[in-house]
């Protein structure tokens, strides 16, 4: 049931590759008609996330149009907070919201650690769909949302540019944050473990509110949680060979201590130069990134070269999965996702 | 007419302070009910911003408050492109707008250097009226947005999460975007100095946008033009003993080339410790910053620890101006304020 020569498997394990592996976050996505026409027809981006047929539609559609080293199981970053009981649900235009955020250290206090083959199984169905579907093409990733960023939004009730809220909470009381934090580690864990029971041959936490933190509150509140997840995985007989891949968004100046975490693996954004990360982690890890998302906007020739800057700046070790520094965004022309897959695997 | 024993303007000179000098980002703002009366008394915010007597007014407010170390000019960070022709508007819950951006080399051929005294004239009269009426009391801070932050509305017409559209100008067109650029810088060092002709004791660049370029296109496209602002303005007889803050938000890994510039001071966020800044610049420049915004909502307890770790950062050394990591947020509480204000000054 495995791919274990696949190039993006490789990659991550730092074994020398034919060609630098390539996948693109949010690679099913806006940016593509088919994926449109899938959403309109689902009538709900929650619909088309919890029915596992149409997960695997649209987290197929990408790999027809380009030769992608990896899929990514389609989903939503707040399944954890709604298998809570939080009420995620979406407002056109506004992004996620949740009916019921956390209010109280007695709302923390209730929350318990969802089963995920219960509670949140149309995941685990998803991820056997697409292996089934994918039939050995390339590796599926699955994922979930960081603890810090999950409570981020629990706490908020929806997006934020400052999340002074949460913030403030674990300025306030910080053992109830902890004990928030703790319970959706747990959960986390026992969700990707779950998604690699059911075949993802590599998982990802995204820590996307990470970057908002300053230093110390990094180390307290987000880092510490990713930790514990990494520790969990790897002792679990369900995930501990399975590759894990952290990304905390703006958060470069605590690449050290991300890879000291025991991940296999680290998203960079396109703030920093990838040889310069790559000086600062050593081989402890592999590196996936990091080209701005923004160049697929540019022309052709400058997507070449730009693809070719970070290729180049990663240099001739193994460990690289190429990707953009974060999610491709829904202005960019498809064909322009075709001329950096192909630059990247020319390289 | 200066006020050179003031503990701010001392900050900045890195010479030695009685009591840590503070001011506020967005210290008129938002957050306190006599600004939302006078804009709602003006019947929009541009009116308030260019209209001296009303300017001036909200400059003053949180003064009132507040025991505040500097006054910084209330204005917008499009002014210059305002007065370039563009066609500055605001849409109610949306942030600024131009009507005519840039969609062609040619319109930025067409583009010239404006004159402040007359083309931004409602700005220095402004200044020497807030003067007037600061008589001494602080000194007052004149700023302007960054070429590169001023380039990115200018290309894209409104705010934007990605800039994709003047991220592919800069990769499509170098040569039309350093014109550009070039003209942008003359034009807010020609600015700034006028501000400092007419009293403006301290100069401020707000490069807003300068944190979401890759490391080569930072130095390239925003560093850059920044230097040459500073280089400007320290051979101009108006404005050649004014300080000078550059804040570039979320470029941490470029503090060293920032403080190259020959600027007076650095902006930080609060995603740097300030200990870590201050060791990786040394007394080459004096810091302003960094305390979380957020942490404006938590208890006046939380604040006043936060603070103290920020002054205690910083540490036995000259040069410090105490600052949030960005501006204060329409959500807090203007107790809050004094809180902190009193911390910083108890400390």
């Amino acid at each position: 049931m495995s791919t274990p020569d696949h190039r993006f498997l490789r990659a991550l394990r730092r074994e020398p590759v034919d060609k630098t592996p390539i996948w693109i976050m949010r690679q099913a996505g806006r940016y593509l008609p088919e994926y449109r026409a899938t959403r309109e027809r689902a009538g709900s981006f929650l619909k088309m996330a919890q029915t596992p047929e149409l997960a695997c539609e649209v987290t197929l559609q990408p790999l027809a149009r380009f030769p992608l080293d990896a899929a990514i199981l389609f989903s939503d970053i707040l399944t954890i907070p709604d298998a809570m009981g939080l009420g995620l649900h979406f407002v056109d235009g506004e992004g996620p919201k949740l009916r019921h955020p956390l209010r109280s250290a007695a709302d923390v206090d209730k929350l318990g650690v969802p089963d995920p083959e219960t509670d949140l199984r149309y995941v685990p169905d998803a991820v056997r769909l697409i292996r089934r579907e994918l039939n050995e093409r390339v590796p599926l990733i699955g994922f979930s949302g960081s603890p810090w960023t999950l409570a981020c939004y629990m706490i908020e009730g929806e997006g934020s540019s400052s999340f002074s809220r949460a913030k403030a909470l674990a300025l306030d009381d910080p053992a109830t944050m902890h004990r928030l934090l703790d319970t959706l580690a747990q959960s986390v864990a026992s969700y990707l473990a779950a998604q690699a029971a059911a075949g993802a041959q590599a998982l990802m936490v995204f820590d996307t509110w990470g970057g908002l933190l300053a230093p110390g509150a990094f180390r307290d509140y987000s880092l510490r949680y990713l930790a514990e997840i990494v520790a969990l995985l790897k002792s679990n007989p369900a995930s501990r060979k399975v590759p894990v891949i952290l990304f905390s968004k703006g958060a470069n100046a605590h690449l050290e201590a991300l890879a000291a975490t025991g991940c296999d693996a680290l998203g960079l954004d396109w703030t920093i130069d990838i040889a310069e990360a790559r000086a600062r982690v050593g081989a402890r890890v592999a590196l996936q990134g990091n080209l701005d998302p923004a160049v697929l906007a540019a022309s052709p020739e400058a997507i070449r070269a730009e693809a070719r800057k970070v290729v180049d700046g990663f240099g001739p070790h193994t460990g690289h999965v190429f990707n953009l520094g974060h999610g491709i965004t829904p202005d960019i022309d498809p064909a322009h996702v075709a001329v950096l897959v192909d630059a990247v695997h020319g390289q």
